[in-house]
């Protein structure tokens, strides 16, 4: 099988030039400016960008949270990143507390076996325990497993958050074994203390979501994971950054070249505090965490994608139906399943609001949705790139295409949109995930079982690999 | 006419992947895996690099200075160049004060007929007066002869040295014109009083070169010229920083996302200031300008380079003789030709002492050597990249080569080296230029005229520009 | 002659006690609980705030401006002070272009001696040319006459600005001398082109006054003066400090210890750019230079000195007359006299709006308008605190008395008050100048020549000086 | 009883003169030029400092730790102190780990009763446990009681350290009951751990204890207070800041105007890491929390005090005999009692090698040691100045006294001396408390219950509070 993708502006995180690319088999052959080559498949690229499939590195599918499970299999939640030119995706495998280390991967791994994903997929290790079920000797092996992340909660109190005793112990094992450490960074304790007083004071609005998760709260973790990560000498990756306050240590942290680095996520680009204050239980549709921010942080946000302060921009996708399952929370904000959607938009708004409106470049836009998110996660230059001998994961984006956002015609198995009724200019035409087309002319035309595990190298390894091997 | 590079590690500022380039006339036609076509000449590249040639965007060739001229023409000089993998480099164009603009281009027009390179030349302007010779409406008019940048010296007082009236007025047509706007940035009128200083208390030898030049003079000159730069809405682009005084304000532009830029030099990574103390009058060798600096500012340098603070390395190749040359100072230190020589060894020492040592990775060599250089001086992605459409300007860089950096055995006129005897690993095998190869087992093997002017594009429209067009 | 001043609330910079003051001639003899003396003359302070005397380290008396003069003298100017709680100024005296530095301090001596003051005086010597009249020998005597701080204009280019060589050199003698370097901060080169270029397009209303002063123009000044004061070794003084701009320099100096401070003035902390706005040039009131800021910088400027990153408040009282004066410039914002009152309502604005308000403490007030100008220009610790052996300056403030400020009640000749309307709460009751009491009951019971020349220590003198000897 | 002291240099934070104190009764009566007035004893101070006493405010005396206790009680420990220049001093009453807080209070109550201090002593309350024998009630009533001040241990970890859960409740209750919160910071989960590795490794020497305690977790923890503190509105005080990565927390607070301030202590001024080398267990004599630090931290300390970033300088007092005490940690270093002495050599270290070596100001100097530490302490106007009014804790300094530091010669019951062998120039001559001479000639000549427990007010009270009443 082989495909020919002629005369699109191809533009990778460095380059941006006029040529043909050539798939054989799943992955580039040849890259040249008017190829004359016989493929099965010709795709027309004039006039669209051809860009490597972008890489989301944080997703929930199937995920228990909060007595419920996010409404995303691996299926429904795949098949909504296609059609949003995503090709690859990093799932969050969660320990249950008491649960051992591999039983934990064999669960996930069952739900890709049983909901087959139509792009690619790879797991971060969740950690809650290592005193009951986990164990740092299971811990040291799940890279061997091309699971190459551990990633750690340092809120939810009660339910999944970690002490900095466990913290600071898988830190010490991602230093030995060449992992990167992930952290949902907010100060659980204090939290915890502000929640409960807020419901002891009868403030259960979906609002006061927000108002007991300060953004200092969210700063403090932030420092506090990069201080004990330079401790233990192991490489960090601070998960959905949404505020000023956390954006200032991970900015320090870029400027002394520390191992320490940052991802925020589309919603907070876009949605801020005030949407949980919409009536009638709206407002639990922005219940995710950390929550929306006061506005002003967009702007922050935005700067610091544009001076590389910020890495990846990835969408945190976790999402849950408002009716039956935010609606657990109504007379109770805490009891509400925190997450939202936004797999499928990712590419959709960070084009349109970023590229179109100036914010960033065409490169910085792969750089960040793709390429870095694939070297960060040992993806890379397997996925991140267009380039001779790597996996032929391309999305053929037509800059022009109007398309409007909504609920109805999104492919995620939930309910509602984040940007309902946004209208943008520039989409995904064509999705190939290692040479097969499996998105086109708006229609599904792959399968699932398409997307395959994953086994991603260790952090770091990416920079002296050559490509293509 | 046609080359195949085959079985590299094709590594540009973005991408690291082994594959074959195939260049067809002057440019690359086709980037495959095992490229199954014929060529006029195949090179093996199995083992070795295959990087873009390098852009030096600051050398001074046949330059008048302090009553003597530099002793590289354009022919010599850019054999040079080319030994050491540059394969075009952007060249002062010095107004003399008094003369036009127009008259000043053609001057060294006719420096580069009478004297042909070897490799691939532009011009920046360098702006000394504005009201004699020079006018606004001849500087408006330079971009459209592909001289795309302005130069201003803020030191050199009573020579070439330009007040904040020319310089802010440069910026506003350079804010016009789409020009980028470089500056030497010293304080001349500072720097002026204390060498005058120096020598009525006797102070002739080298070393008072760096003493009334001290660090505070570039930082402050450095803000200036960003501030104003601001104001006048034009992007900057600072040469030659040496300091953590001046990588300061800098760095400030960088985060804060003004359009504001800096390069440093070879020789401020790796020279200090003791080197101006050497015995029989060798300290001479190194002045140049800004001086050596004291050692710990090297490690703030690499820190720039590493963090993305400094955007580029380039040589200020600016050679003088010692014998001849730099002697007439032998008595006073401010009749020393400032300048020195590098253009042959930037990519050697860069490589051995920043990749190989851990701080810098091959993707960001290039891009200081070349990606960047290009990009900034509106040659990306002719130059500075290896891309389908691309000027083929080519090195095949061996990374275990061993070379031994000495004026016994370099290319330029000059007769003497900044890294006398420096054993380096890594080093050019074979350059291209254009399609063509210039030099090959350590022989020159082109000829002066394979290299030519580059009409140059305005500074950001490489952003949106397709390459190979 | 002596007078107790009972009961009082003293507070200094460091102290805030209530006790009994007695003055016995010219300076504070005793501080007790309930002191048991007989004085010639008793003031009740209970329940008012006993302060030194403030201290007005930046004032224009007299002074010739734009082809008219200032129109306070020495003795309308300062009477109007004593109202406000003044009890000594430091007012510049200008060198004229071509004239000597003896010259032009024996102008400002017969002012004084002409019109005499009724507050304390001293001189900063404001060098305009040290190539005509003005030399270098001269400038390093004025500190042997008491005149121990030198200023500088970087704008006003064509009249009194002096280039970085003039600035530098006098830097210089003052590393010598132990004089203080004053700079009035602005780039004067870009400032006169965006001058001209805005009268060309016919821009000739108040509002262009800032428009053709942007903040950067005073950043970049600001920084270019501290860093030259550091290369000469002099301490520096940057008067005037209006914006964020200019702010960020003198907060790096403070923090890293430089020997660089700034004030700010009482306007730039009350009225914005929008000022100039005022129909029937009503906006011209507010021409003074720098120029009014955008708003927010009023909130930049409260932390400043919240921090101690901003040292003084002073006035830069420079009154001109809107009806005679300001409308020279009816038709061209350019020829404008620079400069707007404020001698009289420093204490008044700073303390309710500042003290009140809760942005600053009493003590911190107290060194702010009294105690810092004090020890920054060698009048401390005769002038500046309460403590025996000090001059008898002192002020009784009451914190309840209600003020409306206005140009028909203030005590200065000039036909409008900036603050117009304003009601406060706090104001003066009665001041007293080394031990005589010039204002009471609202009236002027003090005379011209209660006031005396000040002949001031060097900077740093303070420091380990005795006072009261 | 009246005392007058004669023709001294009066320092206080604020001023600077010469004059005479009188004293009646236990506080400050009159200062005057020459007083005239009878009294019972008179000090000639002329060529001397007259200084307020110094306020210690970290100091513990008979403390339990690690299964000792340190060996001053408040007799031994505060004549060590008067010695010193130390008039008052705050001492931390540690709860027991299940005891109540009013129990607390009372056991240390006991400990002056039962060895009277000859100096002033408030106390700080230590909280280790709010579960169990603590309580929130407790805690909101301690400030009635004259304590004002709550201390919180975020580090050993099993013993003392509290969780961020108690951390910031207790914080909450301070922003309701004004009082200061204090912390020692570091983050204790991480140092337990890195303790037990290195146990594990065999690694026993007091040099481990450095080594396991690495700066970055005082950074991390201290930053996590500063930020807890803000979102919970309390005041924050973090003690014994030792290195550069805990300063840049409190700078950047400082220069924020964030409620947070920091002291450090005059043994991380002095000695460094390379202490706990000494041979035959001579180490364990700098076994203290947080250890000696790298060298080049001291300049940084230095430079904090000077700008203003650190605020005060305490000694932590926690003396452990070397014999018998510090040597039940021969074979474990984690079982060192951790502490060393120190609270009679604070003058005599802050005032040679500040003062006299030109880093600080006497007025520096007294704000330092005395002015600051009586204001964070609710003890301001009372103790920390000489005013009309105060207290008459005052101490005649001889800046010319030859003093040899030496555990022979010192005062305290411990065995050893930090600084031993040290020649300072400058120290005490006479100490007077409450207007009782205690120490003269050298000798002691006040009393046991000369000193009384000080009811202590809110945090912030006195900034309003007029002084001696």
């Amino acid at each position: 099988m082989s495909v020919l993708i002629k005369g699109g502006r191809i533009i990778t995180a460095g380059d941006d030039y006029v040529g043909d690319v050539f798939v054989e088999g799943e992955s580039v052959s040849l890259i040249g400016r008017s190829l004359d080559v016989q493929a099965d498949k010709v795709i027309d690229a004039r006039g669209k960008y051809v860009i490597p499939g972008a890489v989301d590195p944080h997703t929930h599918m199937e995920m228990p949270f909060g007595g419920t499970v996010s409404c995303d299999d691996f299926t429904s939640g795949t098949i909504s990143a296609a059609f949003g030119g995503t090709t690859s995706h990093v799932d969050f495998c969660l320990q249950e507390p008491g649960q051992s280390l591999p039983d934990a991967l064999a669960t996930w791994h069952e739900k890709i076996e049983r909901k087959k994903p139509v792009i690619d997929v790879g797991f971060h290790l969740a950690v809650t325990d290592l005193t009951k079920g986990g164990n740092l000797e299971d811990l040291a092996k799940a890279p061997d497993e091309g699971v190459t992340s551990y990633k750690l909660f340092m809120a939810y109190k009660g339910a999944i958050m970690v002490e900095d005793e466990t913290l600071f112990k898988t830190m010490q094992v991602a230093a030995r074994t060449g992992a990167l450490v992930m952290v949902h960074a907010e100060n659980g304790d204090a939290i915890d203390i502000l929640v409960k007083e807020a419901l002891a004071e009868g403030k259960t609005e979906p609002k006061w979501h927000a108002a007991t998760r300060p953004p200092l709260t969210e700063g403090e973790a932030t420092n506090r994971a990069i201080q004990l990560a330079r401790i233990a000498g192991a490489p960090l990756y601070v998960v959905h950054v949404s505020c000023k306050e956390a954006i200032d240590p991970v900015a320090r942290a870029r400027s002394a070249d520390w191992q320490a680095w940052g991802e925020t996520c589309t919603q907070y680009l876009f949605i801020d505090e005030t949407a949980l204050d919409q009536p009638d239980f709206e407002g639990a549709k922005y219940v995710y965490t950390p929550p929306p921010r006061p506005k002003e942080n967009q702007e922050h946000l935005w700067h610091a994608l544009a001076t590389d302060m910020l890495s990846v921009v990835s969408t945190d996708h976790c999402p849950f139906n408002w009716d039956g399952q935010k609606t657990l929370g109504r007379d109770d904000f805490s009891k509400i399943p925190n997450g939202g959607p936004g797999i499928e938009n990712r590419l959709h708004m960070l084009h349109h609001f970023g590229v179109r409106e100036g914010r960033i470049s065409m490169n910085r836009f792969v750089e960040l949705v793709s390429t870095n998110p694939a070297r960060f996660f040992g993806m890379y230059p397997r996925k991140g790139t267009i380039a001779v001998g790597s996996d032929a994961d391309i999305v053929v984006f037509d800059p022009e295409k109007e398309h409007t956002i909504s609920a109805r015609t999104h492919h995620s198995n939930i309910d509602y949109n984040l940007y309902e009724g946004t209208e943008v200019v520039g989409a995904p035409d064509t999705v190939l995930v290692r040479g097969k087309v499996i998105v086109e002319n708006d229609e599904l035309v792959g399968s699932p079982g398409d997307g395959r595990f994953v086994r991603r190298a260790r952090f770091g390894e990416h920079l002296t690999g050559a490509g293509g091997s």
